[in-house]
């Protein structure tokens, strides 16, 4: 058995989130469709990330799949880039060894968040972004961010609120080894990397982050946020379309 | 009578072009539709560049149009904001003298066509670009663009060969007063500015630079069909959805 490694770009805008559902498009169906067109049997992939939410996209995410064929990796890469919709790509590709899963196997994972901070929305842009109106203070937003980076109990940014079932042995304890910011013109980046994140951290963090911004929240309301460990005590999570999966670290 | 300018950022992919058609949804017909409803009258428009193809997008097209009634200028662009479709905007208005005309007043006008030049395709960026496969030698494309640059007779890169219904009184002469191109990872920007394009003159030029990058056309044959004012004797054109309206100058 061959274990193969992918490495998707995506736009999600068109599809129910990542993981397979029974009616409705998803990037795993796509590409276990793919796959299972041009194997000619049934093929299942694990992902890094599998519960990411309708309309967030991907730069880098990870999938792997094993397969008994003798298909050369840059024939298989070629072969579901033209299976797969135009919304889809594999980016990379690589054989590794059998014990690679890419779930279980990741060490650190890089979110970006994207902003579009101006009074009227941007077209090109407004696929890929979160069109915040209001100026946002980019210094601030890093005051606030000091308070978030490190390692945590990230419970207040979990919005299942960390019940057992859902954040499962390791808690709502997370490592942020980074939270950096910069501007360009109208777009503001938040890059997030980290250990592993609960369920909508990145957008809550970034909900908090923007009251920040617009100076609703100081770093002691941010402290205070994180210290509760209660969902109900932030803010609005940040909407999918401004968020892409960035890369995966093994 | 009051002579409103607006400046429009649209993402062409979903239109037939810029000029209003019977059946199909350009950009001219939704703007119109949406001022045509804020004034509650039938209000027409003149935009500095009308005749652009199914696909191509605008960083900033200009248009115009005259009306009498008191609304303030921020109140129509708020109000036209909402009313337009998702894919434009109108990026800033301003309130200028009557005998400003969006098309006849142009002085210059500048393109931008971004081409994603990677092996594999790209979903996040290919609504915005032109996937081209091959390696491209930009320093190549820099030799073929300063043959290029300057005042020519562009005959040989416009679509409908110079016909003098359709290129009228100034014939095929135009002046390009700078080509410039930059590359950035898998994207390469060329950007384009002249006192007037001919039609289709921006994606035949494109074609052009990309098959010198190719290493397919040297200085000398980019000069060789440039002097031949012969569109039969150039390439296939870039295709629309890499081309950008980026600014008009008055």
């Amino acid at each position: 058995m061959r274990n193969i490694k992918l490495v998707l770009e995506y736009d999600g805008s068109d599809f129910y989130g990542f993981q397979r559902q029974p009616h409705h498009p998803s990037i795993q169906s796509e590409l276990e469709k793919a796959l299972s067109r041009l194997f000619d049997r049934e093929v299942k992939i694990s992902a890094a990330s599998g519960r990411t939410d309708t309309g967030v996209h991907a730069l880098g995410q990870v999938v792997n799949f094993k397969i008994n064929h003798s298909m050369s990796i840059q024939k298989i890469q070629r072969a579901l880039n033209a299976l797969l919709p135009k919304a889809v790509a594999v980016r990379s590709i690589a054989e590794v060894s059998v014990d690679f899963h890419a779930r279980f196997s990741v060490k650190k994972k890089c979110y970006e968040y994207r902003i579009w901070n101006g009074r009227e929305r941007s077209p090109l842009f407004s696929r890929q972004s979160w069109h915040v109106r209001e100026p946002l203070d980019i210094r601030k937003m890093k005051a606030a961010a000091k308070c978030l980076a490190g390692r945590h109990d990230f419970k207040s940014f979990c919005t299942n609120n960390g019940l057992p079932e859902k954040a499962g042995k390791k808690g709502t304890v997370r490592t942020l080894h980074r939270l950096r910011m910069s501007k360009e013109k109208n777009v503001i980046t938040i890059t997030f990397e980290g250990d592993g994140f609960l369920y909508r951290m990145v957008r809550n963090l970034t909900g908090v982050l923007v009251e920040a911004g617009k100076g609703k929240l100081g770093p002691k309301e941010v402290k205070s946020i994180l210290s509760a460990k209660d969902r109900r005590r932030s803010v609005m999570a940040a909407p999918a379309e401004g968020l892409f999966l960035k890369s995966v670290t093994y």
